[in-house]
């Protein structure tokens, strides 16, 4: 909805240069900047193509005090976070109204709050709880029991197994599988065959988690699967039962996580790591694309990039690429 | 449903110790337990634990034969498959009754078992056959002519494209596809452009295979694409075009197979482990997660752990690192 | 449906030897041929079998124009190419007719072309565009205002986000989504919390691109994802925000392509490989299965293939794993 750019400054606390009255519309990159779009520069040589564009307003950093424009400008030590909040302010995500879609199948035990929407074909299994103005996207399927907090948004066609616990602001995209089986079997050494192993634990995803397209979290055993508060899951990514993931994770697509691994707090996962099963990854710790932590491996140092399979220090991984090709030369 | 312990030591052929008459309701991990449940010990050092918990009853090794306790045992020689045979009877994996929703669009040509549950929202398509007792969950599309066994379970959302045969007893879980296009193209080498080769083949998969959320399987170009009985096949895994799969075998989530490849009976592959067009996986060798096999390679070897790609036994494969660990501490 | 022998040749532009009067009804492996199927034969080798087959007819190169057969023999320098191209003739997709089923739902604001497939339970939303004889299979959902060309296949159960623009023939696989949020952030370093950066930009898919099974394509940040003409995506790949791909390229499954990534005409990339951001991958190139790309590097060399993460000319790697083994040894 349009603010004048006034009010962004201030919600984004910006110091504002030149005319607040301006009505911002929207944003966008420079390139495609029109009227009423709010821009962003985050390094100063972009700063002139800003300044050229048809953006109504700029957010840039300290660097642009001094640039002669008429244009208004906001400055932010960290521009690309102040254009990300106003982004969220300015971007109305859906127009739609709350309500139930008539073709949706309701459980009568399921409980909804004030201002859901839930879009067309919908299913939501008995005694599921829905918190106020969370959004169900046409096709996604609610498994009985299930509880999900406030403001949530699930795109179409995402599946929740029975039981699932989701907090507030949790975002959901298509094709996600939440509460899914783990992959548990016992052989009887007898017969050769696999027998499965119960699958009947918890998943609970705490608040602010966003979770990619087509990922798939497995449900733990016996006991939990969780994901922390603020953890942000890319897509195509598979978790497995009995993971625990701390808050302010991040893990990029295709990344596999086996049973019972830890991830904890601010640890940043590349894509297509895979970390076997109960291993931990200590706090802070960042795992380059597609290394590989083998089972029961204690990952450790706030910082350090590890790469590889076995995953080293960078350091060292790159040093051994160089000795290999200096050897391949002789 | 309730079964006393006298009924659970037989049916999982355990040998009972203390008293058979309390009725158990449900399984738990140690830590969980409450009255009712049933719980497992691997490990002699978890007894003590098992002991104190809330659970009515103990399954263990030989090892508790002389514990000192009034709560009863079931010994048995491998507790983690007892186990898993108990929690077969004691969970009832779903409380729906048989029918058809009336949300579901069945194909008037279809033929369905008995007793065979269809939920909300599911399209069966024209001359489907559904085996008796099969759960087909919310929102799955069985394409026409495909023919599932009895007792199947579909969790929500799968797809099965048209004429795929299911086994009995074949689990499907969320998202995953069964029968899709396999990845086959002629490049016209005048125009450069890519044409689509046929893929009409079949898709087989035999009774037991479990199946995991957004899987995918491609059916055959020509011919078949099969999966053979009690395979066991994790989350956001691909089969591609004319793979044989033999029994028993466990592929861990995000593997992917090419066209042709054949893995035989008792294989176990790890995570992301990648596996070439026409590659032999021959029975009972052992794929480390993320392990590469190139274009028509041969792993030979029962029991024998390879790793790395491309893939080499693993103790090759250690030597090498260690090697190249050391020339760099030169 | 059927055709002759010789509407058949015309057609693939063979040349005919024999009666070509014959009906042909449909194609198969020289294995199952059965009596109105066409088959191939690219390789002197299988021509016998092919012969004593079942088969109305062969397509085989050159070297079968002596063969002594009553067989009609079509004649062509690219047999695999032909029989494409007859299988495109012979085979009929869908036997549906046009029309919408009763359970879609379609916004009274969307604009269906002529002969248009819409199956059970599709939600298609406001000011979508679809073109004439595009079919949309049951359970897929089409977000507002997306534009879908003519002759497009989607199987059911696939998913594209609001905006979403597609060419013509683009075949979509089940389970696929399409326009989904890049995966981007910045971090607010007072609080160590992740924010959402917008993930408002565009996803182009242009004419005869294929998109296979549970992969998953993300939109732009602010600008525009694209795939070129002529494209070909596996199961379960994945392409980031702002991706540049271009013309006749094929992925092979599990592969990810980070933000921002160009990967120009022609490009080979096999299975599991990851590209980071901000890489291009030049023209021609070819990428082993389970190469990795760093982030920023550019591949260049046409008909080169590379392999290894980071990714060298393969027979720098393969150097290099030989001067490896050869340490071990000693």
């Amino acid at each position: 909805m349009p603010r004048s750019v006034r009010e962004i400054a201030d919600f984004v606390q910006a110091q504002l240069l030149g005319d607040g009255a301006l009505q911002l519309t929207g944003i966008s990159s420079i390139r495609s900047a029109r009227q009423g779009d709010l821009v962003f520069v985050g390094d100063e040589r972009a700063l002139p193509a800003a300044i050229a564009s048809g953006a109504s307003a700029v957010i840039a950093g300290e660097f642009a005090r001094h640039y002669a424009t008429n244009k208004p400008l906001l400055l932010h030590p960290h521009p690309r976070l102040a254009f990300a909040r106003a982004a969220g302010l300015l971007l109305v995500l859906a127009n739609r109204k709350p309500g139930i879609h008539p073709s949706a199948i309701v459980h009568s035990s399921a409980q909804l709050g004030s201002d859901v929407i839930v879009d067309e074909r919908v299913v939501i299994g008995e005694a599921v709880n829905i918190g106020n103005r969370t959004w169900i996207g046409a096709g996604c399927v609610i498994g009985d029991h299930a509880v999900v907090g406030e403001e949530c948004r699930f795109y179409p066609n995402v599946t929740l197994y029975a039981g699932v616990q989701l907090g507030n602001r949790v975002v959901v995209h298509s094709g996600a599988v939440l509460g899914s089986d783990g992959f548990g079997y016992v052989r009887d050494e007898k017969t050769g065959r696999y027998e499965k192993f119960p699958q009947i634990g918890r998943l609970e995803i705490e608040d602010d988690v966003e979770i990619g397209a087509n990922a798939t979290i497995d449900r733990g055993a016996l006991e939990l699967t969780r994901i922390g508060r603020g953890t942000k899951i890319d897509n195509l990514v598979q978790v497995g039962h009995n993971v625990q993931i701390g808050e302010d994770v991040v893990i990029a697509a295709q990344t596999g996580l086996s049973g019972s691994a830890v991830v904890e707090s601010n640890v940043v996962v590349g894509g297509q790591v895979g970390i076997a099963d109960h291993v931990r990854i200590e706090a802070g710790a960042i795992l380059g694309a597609q290394s590989g932590i083998p089972s029961k491996k204690i990952i450790r140092g706030k910082g350090v990039i590890f790469w590889g399979t076995p995953a080293r220090p960078i350091r060292e991984y790159l040093q051994q690429l160089a000795v290999l090709a200096r050897l391949t030369k002789k």
